[in-house]
């Protein structure tokens, strides 16, 4: 058993926040660097105050140094600050506020398009980048990535929340940032300081998502239904009305409206180069 | 500019390590976790010795705690240790030898299997399952998460390395780890003590990644002709080489031969439930 130092103490408190109080995991080792990731929530209200000086090249050196599949480095990001840009992208977002409201946004791209470019410029064609595996290569490095600025965000005092609502639209995003063929935003990422940072959100259990050896379901009808009281229980605290998870899943992707346009994806990155081949 | 103390002195270091001495970004705030970050390598060869207990458990706490696409959380990760299945995904992945070497391995998994569970159970057809955007978000999340895993572990002096290789054929990793239709595995990591953790991978210079407004290429040729010798060098410094970028990329993604059978995903994704629409 830990001993009450404070750290330990402050490990079962963010576990518990984390994953409620009946459902804390064995964790082990434990420091700063890790109890600031369990501290994340998304923050969707900015105050005015710009980022210090500098913020935008520290967030970039660490997604830098995110590993990236076979060095491609398959992706790039746009910082955006013009307001204009900043309130087409919001429309695209479906009129999300914090958009025009975060001192800093970043757009993160999966972008065959500098690889292609050196093909071209090699007199090579790169037979490998019209399939699905490249734009797969691509959106995963952009993810991980980004993900290192968001911690390097957070572990400044910064808060964040990604915006996967840019996909509603992605021809647009990509007319408005200059986007050349085989480059798409996959999602956006709001940088500032919280107005209202707000309480961690529960996940589903470790039980749940973490599998030995082979996946297993036995045990989740019953994780679920315990998840749905602990998110109900959060949603009501947090004025987002009593709702369980389960009701949120299925009103979240039950209808083709809810995708509000994601459902014609597909097809909107083959227009803008990728054949997904 | 900055004083010379030692962070101060460290963060030069570290951005010069990761993108050269005539590429330093001017980078603002800094702290120890950036300073992990920024010390990233991905290691290809590990001691025997196994992780602490409950290290699993931190490491998907940190999973748990990153952002997920309408909290729709989309992924599972499978922990292998169990020498037959490592061997086999050891196969899958061209015979990289880590696999089966690493203490602890872990499979991440884009998984939308466990809300189309949850749709069966209340009777509800969840219409956005089959799309193209669907497989994304799951995709993303499985990304997100197990970034969180990799700075978590890295912060505990762990290293650890990403595996793509497991879409040479994703099919079979799903017999070998028992996933339900609509469940697949992005990519392994391997997780352990470095035998040798070798010198950071310079990468491309910000200027080449980062855009401000809009995507521009203007002096791309040249920083691309500058990032050739000094990948060069590391590569001759490290026993791999001395191969540019610019060859690199040309070997990795020329030749269909060079996807090991990637250039099926699609139609193996689609086998396993995923429709892509």
């Amino acid at each position: 058993m830990d001993s009450l130092t404070p750290t330990a103490a402050g490990k079962t408190e963010a576990l518990a926040a984390r994953y409620g109080r009946d459902a804390i995991p064995p964790a082990g080792p434990w420091n700063e660097t890790i109890a600031g990731m369990l501290g994340h929530r998304s923050v969707r209200a900015y105050r005015p105050d710009p980022v210090p000086e500098g913020t935008l090249e520290t967030l970039v050196a660490a997604a830098s140094s995110a590993a990236t599949s076979s060095n491609l480095q398959t992706w790039s990001v746009v910082a955006v600050r013009d307001p204009a840009t900043l309130a087409a992208l919001a429309e695209v977002a479906s009129g999300q506020k914090h958009i025009r409201q975060c001192p800093l946004f970043l757009v993160w791209v999966a972008d065959l398009s500098r690889n292609a470019r050196l093909g071209e410029a090699e007199g090579v064609t790169l037979e490998g980048l019209p399939y699905f595996e490249s734009f797969l290569v691509a959106a995963v490095d952009a993810a991980l990535a980004a993900q290192n600025a968001v911690v390097a965000a957070e572990s400044l005092g910064l808060s964040t929340v990604y915006i996967g609502a840019l996909r509603n639209d992605v021809e647009r995003v990509a007319g408005l940032l200059g986007l050349p063929p085989g480059a798409v935003g996959v999602f956006g990422l709001c940088v500032g300081y919280a107005a209202n940072p707000g309480e961690v959100k529960p996940r589903l259990p470790q039980a749940t998502v973490l599998h030995h050896e082979r996946y297993g379901t036995d045990a989740e009808a019953a994780q679920r239904a315990a998840y749905d009281d602990l998110l109900r229980d959060f949603s009501a605290r947090n004025e987002m009305g009593p709702e369980t998870w389960t009701r949120r899943v299925i009103n979240r992707i039950g209808t083709l409206k809810a995708m509000a346009g994601r459902d014609r994806l597909a097809a909107a990155m083959r227009a803008l180069g990728f054949p997904l081949r």
